[in-house]
Formats: structure tokens, sequence, C-alpha cells
């Protein structure tokens, strides 16, 4: 999975569904759940496998946070397991016109070869206590909602910055089941790190965007860096060994890593919301982006490079909102929800004499819905590179001129540094496709709104949507750095002298975006915040921590057998192999997705083509999980996680254990392939070494 | 212009805006002139152009309508000239595996050597003879609107079988003005046409889905065919002469075909409705099917072919909803709109005291919104290959048993062969296409009607939509042509009693089905055919046939000068050359739409690189125009239309002089290409013959 995109793609659903700590009863194989509460009696019952607090301890030192998503320590000298498209960012910014990384791969025989990565991090977890009483503590009876929040806030700023100070450690309180426990992480961070094997953008993720998500698969989709500290390669003393023998079917593989977000305490009418109202207007302006950018790359060589990053995000997306309709339209999973949901509900009864939050959660969205589209219309329509600054600076010039504790959130003090981060970004805008950009969302705005709607009679100002997006590319200075600084120093004075045409815009309509935000905070957000805290307070009342708690990007473990699944009758086999790879490059021929490296060419003849390649088990996961290490009971390596199958996006909601399925690499196919096709010897040594 | 798709993508559109044959005043150089009618005083006065009787008569006995598109007689010796797309499936019936004509090209250096072409039809118009006065004066006095209607059609019917019988001609009353008039066109039918000349598809469609409807262009879209009468090429007393100097920058273009359908009576509520729900509405779900029938044909090679046609015809469909929308978003069509419609309700107010037809016209849309999308979707998830057809057996079995006039029209006696050819037709379904298209259009149903809708809980059948098109496929046997004759012959009985999943899937749903189409045709359709016929007698009271009647298939006169226009700021030039060609297919290199034929890349030395290649010009045309003729005022041929810009597409419903343009293949370019590609030295030498 692409960790970054699914996020990304995460972020636009969290416009809907805020993301929920929660958790729910949890059926074999089903969960993510936290190191310091395996579930020991599943794994005993089911697998006669007990791990020792060792055992745990081991695991969890030796998988690290890499970036945003996951890997693993797989040697006593720093040497770093992970996905190469979770380092491909890393091994980008090592590349240069003659020398594409990317493209070409790159092997390092000795560490003096090893290429230091620029803005890399990876952090291993020292530690985890549980503050929950500190943290529940700081909230005093008689306090509103939102000083008990505000006290909690404190209290968990505190707990970080004294731990820090302490250990030198770098510190994170964690918010498990929605605030029915808090628990304080705390990383080692190290950030130097040094890339050493990198194979082939095509072999990495050979079938490309077309076989995403897809299985069977044969995707290269592995990278080795090392951790230095002081200048030398990091000497640590936990570190996963390597099983050469790998996983049979059916054999249990236990996944560590760090899954980002999960949404499984919705309530059953805010699925419903999501599968009839959220889904179907994302996935549909998804598609509608991909067709137009689609065309907008047919016009000419330059529009096919400028539009290919953004194409890749959007299909990206449209596959993960694909994948999550399915499953949301299936009636099963919504009968087992309803289930759960009647369970809890009347515990809660029993239990409470408060407003039911289920009903609240109803009357919150039957309000929203009365505006979602049109609060989403006009967020998108001030979402290019452009016109999303124009609304910033617009807004600034108002926001900055309060005290912090008034402002937009985004705004505020502490928030300020990354909206100028933001704000200020070098990063080149294209022209061309900020027309197009323009125009798709004054397109979409007069859709939704309809045509005669004063907001959009403002936003066109009498010119069809493409012949206005032009007018207000040409007429605005804000593609330059400078011109914004101008203008963000200016203040106020400034942003009403302005003649520029997107800053126009905005301020045409802030009014009108303000008060959907406003209506959306008020009759949604809040509501949603109370109703869910309070439906996991009912929910650990009930069950405690014998469930796991919804996924927060900490790290978790999954477990479940290496097994395939059925699909429109057909079971699909759990295993590929090499072979495979070779014939799926033949019937593809011409297409640049299918496209074996020279190196696999050449070296086909070396290769033992029944070496298993790609892998699914049941394991639960989630994006951020990508880089995630697959051991057996012995802790050892017998694969790597790079992705789920459809079915698995919808886990995002609801884990559906007959289909839901982990992709991996498996353990013997990077052995096979570091020997045979990159000659990476000392690698391989270091790997397998005892 | 692809006519049969643009004619399809029509008909969707029809479901919200019946064709209305109606007129408007026109601004120079808009219109589609009756050939009877043409606009003598425009002209003369923009052009000192005076077309005689004579002149008059030539260019229709010139012009002939090519299947349901154009093309026009261009020597004594029967040879017609048309687009190389209208002929393509004529052409396409003449290949086989050996022999890709298609691919290939043909000339055909000796009438021996022509190719005889199956089910292809050339029609030459004779005459037209006014019976405005017969058929109106059908309808008596008392008679209710049905009667009235009834008793025309009768009138029309009687007309056409007197003047067949008299003359053996193919005879056709044309509804005009919305029935101001009644015209009788009669037509010499050809059937015996056989191929002459067709250049390779990638010269013919260079830049292919890529480039349609866009401009600069590179089209070699023409071909030859040859009518032949007693075994012997036709001898022809009209035909138009060759100019070998063309045109120039700024020059008239007359053009002569056969426009198909028109929408410009519309009233300003009506495109609205079009403009904010219909148009979004298909241009969603044409986006939405082609996103994912491309996912469908990455799976598989075999995916790749079976998607093909239908991935043309939707994005064929979804270029032609972006051009409607891209007009219909702009203010400015709906500021002239609302002036015209002003007017004319001013004129109607004063001289009628019935009920005003536009205010009944925005009572049935506004009925019409509220079940619009419900009845798109259930009319969509009967849309594919097996399930119309399932839907039409259950259907049959329930009409057939009542008399003929009172069935739904299309199960009348006159209807029924039609249907049956539909159902009966040995056409090939692919299971898998199948099973893409109903998990498809069950999930679009899921979106509209949201999941929980009893509609969707039945077929869904507890399913999710992937899920259940898989059993509905699998457990179906309507691909086989014998089956649905046994279920057709068996009538009540058999469907009753089948346990054929699409039958069931039917059956259950047919009531919801036809409650809905009650209501439309109730509710929206009989008030719309009224409120339109009232405005165009308001408007024919008003302007009488001073100005021209919507597009009806019929053959027409536009006019314009050859002219550029302006993009974003840019000129866009009138002339491409062939020189741009190759420099367009160096660029885009690597890309199948733009691989020259093997014939062009041998030919380059030798061509003249400055010869104009394919131009833009004013007159007014829409879908059906295709093939038609461009002359100058000495009706010499300068030019053979084969497509408009996507400016051209919101002329269905107004047409804007400021972007409209129709894309021609010059006239210079064919004798060039002709005879320095193909070597076609006596196909030269016929057309250029005085």
């Amino acid at each position: 999975m692409k960790t970054t995109t699914l996020l990304r793609v995460a972020v636009i659903g969290l416009c809907a569904s805020l993301s929920i700590e929660a958790s729910r009863t949890a059926s074999a194989d089903e969960g993510m759940w936290l190191l310091t509460n395996p579930p020991r009696d599943l794994l005993k019952q089911e697998y006669g496998f007990e791990p020792t607090d060792e055992w745990m301890e081991h695991m969890q030192k030796s998988a690290v946070r890499f970036g945003g998503a996951s890997g693993s320590l797989v040697s006593p000298n720093g040497l770093v397991l992970t996905n190469h498209h979770v380092g491909r960012s890393a091994i980008g910014k090592l590349s240069s016109g003659e020398r594409d990384l990317i493209a070409g791969g790159f092997y390092a025989p000795t560490p003096a070869d090893e290429l230091e990565c620029a803005d890399t991090e990876v952090r291993v977890l020292m530690e985890i206590i549980d503050v929950t009483e500190r943290v529940k503590s700081a909230a005093e009876p008689g306090m509103s909602a939102s000083e008990a929040g505000e006290a909690r806030r404190r209290a968990k700023t505190a707990i970080e910055q004294e731990q820090e100070e302490a250990t030198g450690l770098n510190c994170q309180v964690v918010t498990l089941y929605n605030g029915g426990q808090y628990h304080l992480y705390c990383y080692k961070r190290y950030t130097d790190v040094r890339l050493v094997f990198a194979p082939e953008q095509n072999a990495a993720a050979f079938g490309g965007d077309i076989d995403n998500f897809d299985y069977p698969r044969y995707c290269a989709d592995y990278a080795f860096f090392r951790i230095y500290e002081d200048g030398e390669p990091l000497r640590n003393e936990h570190y996963l060994s390597w099983s050469e023998a790998g996983a049979d079917d059916g054999d249990l593989a236990l996944i560590f890593g760090h899954p980002g977000s999960t949404n499984r305490l919705n309530t059953v009418a805010h699925l419903e919301f999501t599968r009839d109202i959220v889904g179907p207007t994302i996935l549909s302006w998804l598609m509608k982006r991909e067709v137009e950018l689609t065309a907008f790359m047919g016009r000419s060589a330059e529009h096919n490079r400028i539009g290919q990053t953004r194409i890749k995000g959007v299909a990206n997306g449209r596959k993960a909102w694909t994948g999550y309709m399915g499953g949301l339209q299936d009636p099963e999973l919504f009968r087992q929800k309803s289930e759960a949901e009647r369970r809890l509900r009347a515990s809660y009864e029993n239990g409470s004499s408060s407003q039911d939050p289920w009903v609240r959660m109803e009357e919150a969205l039957d309000s929203y819905a009365e505006f979602y589209h049109e609060r989403m219309a006009l967020n998108n329509l001030f979402s290019s590179a452009l016109a999303s600054r124009a609304l910033t600076l617009v807004r600034m010039a108002d926001e900055l001129a309060k005290p912090s504790e008034d402002r937009l959130r985004e705004f505020r003090d502490t928030a300020l540094p990354s909206m100028e981060r933001r704000l200020f970004s070098p990063q080149p805008v294209y022209d061309i496709l900020e027309v197009d950009d323009m125009a798709s969302n004054l397109s979409m705005l007069a859709w939704v709104y309809g045509g005669d709607h004063p907001v959009v009679r403002k936003a066109l100002g009498g010119k069809s949507p493409r012949a206005r997006a032009e007018e207000l590319v040409a007429g605005t200075r804000l593609a330059s750095v400078d011109e914004r600084r101008r203008l963000a120093e200016g203040g106020r004075e400034a942003i009403e002298s302005s003649d520029d045409s997107l800053i126009g815009l905005a301020r045409m309509l802030d009014a009108e975006s303000r008060s959907l935000r406003t209506r959306y905070e008020d009759e949604f957000e809040s509501v949603q915040t109370e109703a869910y805290s309070d439906i996991a307070d009912a929910k650990f009342a009930l069950e405690g921590d014998s469930v796991y708690p919804d996924a927060t990007s900490s790290l978790r473990m999954s477990y479940g057998p290496v097994r395939g699944w059925s699909e429109g009758g057909e079971m699909i086999a759990p295993f590929t192999v090499i072979g495979g790879m070779f014939e799926r490059a033949e019937l593809r021929a011409g297409e640049p997705e299918f496209e074996l490296p020279q190196s696999w060419i050449d070296a086909e003849a070396s290769l033992d083509k029944n070496t298993p390649m790609n892998f699914v088990s049941m394991g639960d996961v989630i994006g951020g999980n990508s880089g995630s290490p697959v051991v057996n009971t012995d802790g050892e390596v017998i694969g790597l996680v790079f992705d789920g199958n459809l079915h698995m996006l919808v886990g995002r909601y609801a884990y559906d254990e007959r289909t839901n399925r982990t992709i991996s690499v498996d353990a013997r196919f990077i052995i096979e392939s570091l020997k045979n096709v990159y000659k990476a010897d000392s690698l391989v040594d270091e790997i397998l070494a005892e």
C-alpha cells in the first residue's frame, strides 16, 4: 500500500468521519493489538502460541517506525528492512539527472559506499508507560467538556516534556480507546540513515498502479537502510533473525507495525452516511478528476509530465474508495455492525441515564447531510495550489489581528509555523495544471450548488468555468513566494487593496466558506466528538482492554495464518513464485508497468523460478503498516508487508475475515533476488549471519 | 465527429429532453437551413452570394445521405465522397483475418477491383413537397390532442404510401418547426454500394480518441465509395466538381448535410435542468464507467480486447457531455437564451389566453426532478446486455397478452419486429464484461437510492454489488439465443416458472420500474410534448419560416466563413498543414494513436508539407453532418466535414458564434495524399475530370 497516499485519502474521509480510537469484540485473526496487551488467549487457543514478555519486548525493540510507516532491524549493525515505496522519497532525493537510483536501483557492498539520506528518520520504541490515571485525573469534576479537554491536553504535554527531559527520548502520549486509556510511548530517534540497497522501481512496483491493491502480485518491494550513530553503524541489541525456510500455507504469520487510523467504532448511521453520501461524492469526484487529468495529460509531453504525480494520487484515492465502497455496500457488513451496536446500546441503556449518543449522532448526520455537498464543493474550490493559498492569506489577515485563542485553529500561535511552511513553500506551480484544477473545481461548484446560485455567480463572474479559470490564473501573482510573503506581511490593508484575481475570489467567498465551516463544527463535529467519547466509554465499560483499540499510528501486533481467499467463486492461492513474474511480463509486453529491469532479464536463467515471491495472510493491517516485518513464532522474518488486497481497504470500518488479506514480500524471495539478481553477497551474509 | 456515437449520446440526453423541432432568431452564420428556404437575405447581405433555384437543386441532388450520416456525389459515375469513420462499419465488414482493410486501407484502381459492401445504403433526395395543409387538416376541430396526433400520423402514413406507389421513391414526411410545417422528402435509394478507396485507420483517425473534438487536427478522414445500379456504375446527372484552389481564411464555406437533432427550443428552465441535474448525473456516471472500464481492461489482454468498443463509446459520450456542460455552464449562453425567451413569452402572452407553456414546463421539471435519479439508476440497472433482455422478456410475457394498442409502445405490433431483432441478436455476450457492468450498475443503484432502500435490498439479495453480479451472471442462461426464444415463446408461464437469476431480478423490480416509467410519461413527457408544441406555435406565429427549424436528420444547408477562434487568450489558426502531422507524430512517438502508417512514412519526402490538411469554419453542424461536402459559391468541393470542436457540442442547445467551429478535411489535402501517398491516379483523374 502507498502509505502516504492512503493516509491522504483517509484525510479526505476525515472531513466526514473523524478518526476515533475505539474497540470492538474481535473475531479470531482480527485486530491491531497493543504490545502491552496481546491477545494471549486467542493465540494460545487458536495457534498454541504463548509469547513471553521477553519475546514481546524483543519484537517491540526490533520493529521500527520509518517516517510515517514501518520497518524492522535485521542485523546487530543497524540494518533496517522496509519497503522500497516507503523509502522511495529518500531514494529519490539521492538521485540526480546522471544517477537515477529510482529507475536504476542501488547497492552498497561496503559501509563506505552507503549513501546518507536527507530528511529520513527512524524511531525505535524503547518504553511504554501507562499514564491513564494522571491524564484522567487532570480533568476535575465541575469542568465543562472543553475545559476538561484542555486540562487533559495540558497534562499530556507536561508528561511528555518531563519524560523527554528525564530520558532524552522522544515521547508522545497516545490516546487509546478514544480516551479509555492513555499510554506514553518513548522513542529513540535516529536521523543519520543511509541507503544500503534498493532494487529498480520496475522490480519493486512491478505492475505499477494497474496491480496496486490487486493479487496475485509480483513485487520486489523491499529496500535496506542502515542506522548510524555518531558516524558509525548502530550497535543494536535487538534485531530480527531471518527465516531461510519461510512460511507455508496455513502457518501463523505475526505482523508488527504502525497502522495509521481506523474508524471501527463508527455508528451504523455514520457508516450509512459514508456509504450513501460521502463515498459516492468523493468517489465520483475522484473519478471525474482522473478522467479530466487523463485528458489533460494527453495534450502534450509537457502536460503528461506535469500531470504524473497528481493523477497517481487521484487514482490511488479512487482505488481506495472503491475498496471502501465495495465493503460498505455489502449488506453483511451492516448486519454484523448492527448486531454489535444493538448489544452495545443495550448495555449503555442499562448503565446510564444520559442522552443516547447513537441518537445524537443520527441527528448530527441528518443536519450535516443538509450542507455536506456545498461544504465539500466550496472546500474543493479552494484546494488547488494557488486558490488554497489565496484563502489562507485572506483569512490570515483577519485572524492574526485577533488574540491567538480566538483564532481559527490553524492560525493559533502553535500552529502558525507549519501553516507558514505550507504557505511559503517554494514548490513550483504549473499554470496549465492550475487552470485545469480551477476549471474542474469551478465546474464542480456549479454542479453542486446549481448554476444560478449566488455563490456560483460570484465564483464564475459571468464566464464559463474554463474561461474563468484562465482569467483567474492569468490575473494572479501568487505563484511568487515573494508576493505571498508581501501579502502576508501587509496584513488586512494589503489584502483589501490587492487587485490579485485569486485574492479577490477568496475575499468574495470567505464569508460563505466560514459560515459552512461554523455549521460543520457546531452541528456535526462537536456532537460527534462527544458522542463517540460516550460510546467509547460504554464500550470500554463493557469490554475493558480485552479488545484492541482503533489504530493510532502506534506500534501494534496483528496475526493470522498464511491463507488465500475466494473471489467470484475462484480460490486465490496464497503464494506467487518468481516464474509468475516472468510470465506476467510476457503477457503484458509493451506496457511500461510490466517492463522488467535488464538485471532481471539477464538473471532469468540463474533464478530458481519456484521461489515463493509474494504471499497473503490474514493479519489485520491498514495504511501505515507498509514495511512491517512478518515473523513466525520464533520471531524470524518470513516476510515484509507491502500492500493489502482491495478488501483490506474497508478494514478502515470493519474487518472481514472472509476476504481481508495482507500482501507481503516473501523472505525467501528477498534472499534469492539479492543473491542471483543483484549479487549482493555481503548484504545476504549480514542478514543470514547467526 | 463519430456520428453513431454522438447519436447514441444524444439518446441518453433524450431521457430528459425530447428532440424538438424548432427555430430561433438566427444570428449571422447560425442555422441549419432548409434547402427549400435558404437564408437568401443573409447570404446576399453578408457575402454577396445569391444562389439560384438551379444551384440549390444541383446541391440537393449532389448531396447524399450515407447511412445515418452524410456524403456527396463527386463524379458522373456514381463516385461518393464521405468520411472514413462514416464508412468504417462497411469497410470493417469487408475485412477478414488475412485482409484488414481498417488497418491497411484499400484502393481499387479499376471498377473491377471495387468491393461490394453489405448493409450499406445511399439515398439521394429527389423531391421535396410541402404537405403542411393536408397533414394539418387531418386534425379536425373537437378532437382531443391525442386523437389529433393519431389523425396526423395516419395522414402522414397515407401521404408516404401514395407517393411511394406513384414514384417508386422512398418517401418520408418530415415534421418541421415542431409541427409548424410538414414536408415530404422523396429519396432514391441505392443499396449496391462498393468500396473504392479507404486510407489506413491510423491516417484517417490520426490522434484517435485523444484528439477527437480537438483542434488543431491532422486527420485523413475521407473515403470513396461508388453507387451501382443494375450492376453498372450509376450514371448521375448531378455531382460536385472539385476545387483545386481550395479555400482561404475568411472565404465563405457552404455545408450540405444531415444534422441529426438539436434542442434549441428548450426553455431556460429545461436548460437549467440539463445543466444542474441531467448533465452532472450523466457525466459523472460516464466518468465512473470510464475509470472502471480502464481498470477492467488493465486486468489482462483478453479484458483489454473485450472492453475496447465499450470504452470508446463511453469516452466519446464523456467528451460530448463535457462539451455540453462547458457551454451550459457559461452564463452568457443563459443570458442570450433568457433574452430570447423573454421576447417570445411577451408575444405569446399578448396573443393567447391559454395557460403559459413555460410555466407548465417548469412545473413538469420540478416534478421530474423528484424521481429523475431513481428512474435513471433503475433504467441503468437494466441496461447491460443480459439484464436488458431479461426485463424485455418479463415485460413481453405481460404485454403480448394485451391487445396491441394497450401495450407499452415498444411491444405494439408495428414495433415488435425491431424489438425481436434486438432480443434475439446473436451478438456475443462476454461474461466478464457483463459481471463488470452489473456490478457497476448495482453499485450505482445503491448510490442513488441509498443502501437500505427496499429496491436496493431486493437487487442485492444480501450480497455486495460485485458478489451479486457474479451470482447473477453465473445463474443466467440468457446468453443463449435459444433460451431467450424459449422464454419469449413460453409466455407468462415460462417466465413465472423460470429459475433464471436475471429473469428473477427483472420480475422483482419490474413493478418499480414500470411505476417510474408511468410517472415520467404522465408527469413529464406528456406535458413536455404539449408545452413545446405550444411554444413552437408561438414562435412560428411570430417568425414564420424566416428562421430555420431544429435539426431532424433531413438535408440542410449551413454556411459561414473559414475562420479560427480564440481559446484561453490564444488564437487558433483555421488551417493545419501536412507537415504538422509529421511533427505531431514525432512529438507523440510511442503512443499508438499517433503512429503513422508505413505508407506515410515512405511518402514523407515526396509530399508538399505546406498543403493545407484540415480547416475550421463557422458553419453550424451537429452529429449526422459527418461526411457533408463543404463547397464554395461555385458549388465546388473545398472540404469534407468530419468533426466539430468541443464548443460545437453545446450547439445542440445554442450556437455560439465566438467558438462553435466545424472541422473539415481540406480538398487539396485529399488530392495531395491520393497522388503522393496512395498513388491513386485513376481516382484523382476521375475526381478532377471536367
